[in-house]
């Protein structure tokens, strides 16, 4: 029987890690275990926790200074076996890091579930090879874009506004996230106009370019919301999965009769992920774990922009989505501040496989939206074929580079 | 039309605050405004976000020396206006703290719905006053506590302690929040044995005990699986909201067909609250919006214990499950580190309509749990009486302060 093996950073003003250490192991799974009789001993031996190592990290005097206190600090691993909770993110999550969560500083920095664990999540139901399947481009990263101030305009400002991203090249256009339900412009009627729209730009030009709508509402619509979405021809869902669940995105993802791909925006993930003390990981928020939820895309602040994550953090995510696995390979979408003139680091740093993703640099263009998808996708193409920007012939990547640098 | 109106702490490395809060009254709305023409800022003026007020916060050198930055800290208050997300705790979040959770130091303190907002929520469906009417009990706090390592134990095991604990003169007792579906306790049989043990009980003494069981599992199978909780007899539901989300709570709370409390646990939610730069605050989180998404109980770490709530924040969650509203109060559960002798703080600081919570200051009494049930009951009694608990004439009140204090 397997289970799972929290990583945990901790900060022990008592100096003993191995002695912290056993407190979770027991404390999470049976409560005691010396003071039993040997008969419960053997009963309760397969519901132990274990700890699988404990290391030191050298004092860091600032911690010190900052939280008042000297502390050891140091990283834990701890074994959960998979007797004691059932399969599901919800309990793993309640077990490992539940009460552990409350209790002084603590951070969450990995979970590595066994074979048997992982067998029962699906991951990623179209994945980076399904999406591009969809998008029909192979070579080269996706193209994506984001509706610019769409709160309170109409239904015709918003497509005029997809109409020129199309026309730009751009691959995939999606909703604000903070684009709700709204008169304005109405779910169904929004998906089924993006959809003629986008069809007129292919039937002009010849590039296909996907939508991507925002499921939202309340969760236990959230499915027949997101078949209506399939029936009016959206072709992605946008998903705010951290003011919902990763249990839920789960449950859109792996639901048969919905055939769609799902995009994980990382909104209120910031509320869990930036304290070096408390709360969990990029990596294994944005990572790992909407892997195994099963999202296609993971959005989350690229290393560029004003968003403070560092470039280490973001390849991080990045690797936890793409490293070989059984799953689905899950889109990297590094996103804002990103422009014409970061494609190459953009390439350099998340590879061919990932989504380069606009909004600024897309609309802020002196050209407007179509020139800014045409200078990215020209400036994406150079950078493949090792041209420099600075080199590439086209106005587009010019004024883009002139603006932005 | 009103709005949610968010308070926020910022640190502001650009010593600005009015522009910093412009900049999220905008950027979370309506993205620009000054640049606007006139007949758009007509259209948009309705969707604007405003500032309600800017306060700057005295500089702190300690969160500049750990910062590694200057910083003018400031509590910004933004209002949101109703128009643009749906009337759903995930569209709020999102709104108000969906991108600005991952931009640099900002915590979310709280929020204020108005009462057209306010109106879709319909808060705790039994509350104080209705958990007082099942239990029977109007004069004092009640008295609640856990199972103890249930993990590998036998259903007899369970109804052994479960009856110690109601002999004992328990009010409540909870599952452990960690004990989910297993083969040994399952989730119905435990259900329908528990209710069993506490009819025996009931009739033998008179005392009635109620059996909150751990609702876990699924999140699209907990309504279904509430169902057959309600119908094998279970009293409350326990709930470890902070794996799920605010929302599914929410529809657990108002739906029709499940007339039964739920009882919020904490678990998680020390990765969202304990950081002073990050998240969102305790009273905000454990407090108002487990109410308004309608928790009949909210638990969160004591002052006493060694989790490390400060006395101030426990006082603040417990204020705003209770203050006067048009929603039914819900019961404070200040839990973690309480035995008998803290009877006299737990009523000065949380009175009457709270509920005393105890693990180990049950089951670790020198009488066990039949013990240390009476020497809390005895201990309340004579606090409410006035009387020094080292003056009571009781054997298990007094083993109970010479064991702990
Ligand atoms: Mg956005
Ligand atoms: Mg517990």
């Amino acid at each position: 029987m397997g289970g799972v093996t929290a990583t945990y950073l901790v900060h022990d003003e008592k100096h003993h890690l191995v002695k912290k250490a056993e407190g979770i192991a027991l404390g999470l799974t049976i409560g005691s275990w010396t003071d039993l009789p040997s008969l419960e001993q053997q009963q309760l031996k397969k519901h132990k926790g274990t700890i699988i190592s404990v290391e030191e990290l050298e004092e860091d005097q600032w911690v010190n200074t900052y939280l008042g206190k000297r502390v050891t600090r140091g990283i834990l691993k701890i074994h959960y076996p998979a007797d004691n909770y059932s399969n599901d993110i919800p309990a793993i999550l309640t077990t490992v890091f539940g009460k552990l969560s409350l209790d002084g500083e603590v951070k969450l920095l990995d979970l590595t579930l066994t074979d048997d664990i992982r067998a029962n999540y699906l991951g990623p139901q179209y994945g980076i090879n399904g999406i591009r399947n969809l998008v029909g481009v192979y070579d080269r990263p996706l193209l994506m874009s984001i509706f610019k101030g769409v709160i309170g305009r109409s239904l015709d400002d918003m497509n005029a506004q997809l109409r020129a991203q199309a026309l730009g090249g751009i691959d995939i256009v999606k909703d604000d996230e903070i684009l709700f339900d709204n008169p304005l412009t109405p779910f169904e009627k929004r998906i089924r106009t993006s959809k003629e729209t986008l069809t007129n730009v292919y039937e002009e030009t010849g590039h296909r370019t996907l939508y991507a709508v925002n499921l939202s509402g309340r969760t236990f619509d959230l499915k027949e919301k997101a078949k209506r979405a399939l029936d009016g021809g959206a072709d992605i869902l946008l998903f705010n999965v951290f003011a919902y669940g990763l249990d839920v995105l789960q449950s859109l993802s792996e639901d048969c009769e919905l055939p769609i791909p799902i995009m994980a925006h990382p909104a209120f993930s910031g509320a869990l992920t930036p304290s070096e003390f408390y709360g969990v990981s990029y990596p294994l928020l944005l990572g790992k774990l909407l892997r195994l939820a099963g999202a296609d895309f993971s959005l989350f602040p690229s290393p560029y922009g004003s968003v403070a994550l560092k470039r280490e953090e973001t390849l991080q995510i990045a690797e936890k989505l793409r490293e070989k696995d059984t799953y689905a390979s899950t889109f990297p979408v590094p996103s804002a501040g990103i422009h014409p003139g970061l494609v190459p680091l953009l390439i350099n740093d998340f590879g061919i496989d990932s989504v380069i993703n606009a909004g600024g640099g897309v609309h802020g263009h002196p050209d407007g939206a179509i020139g800014g998808g045409k200078a990215f996708r020209r400036a994406i193409d150079a950078t493949l074929q090792g041209i420099p920007l600075t080199e590439v012939d086209d106005t587009h990547v010019q004024k883009a580079l002139a603006l932005w640098g």
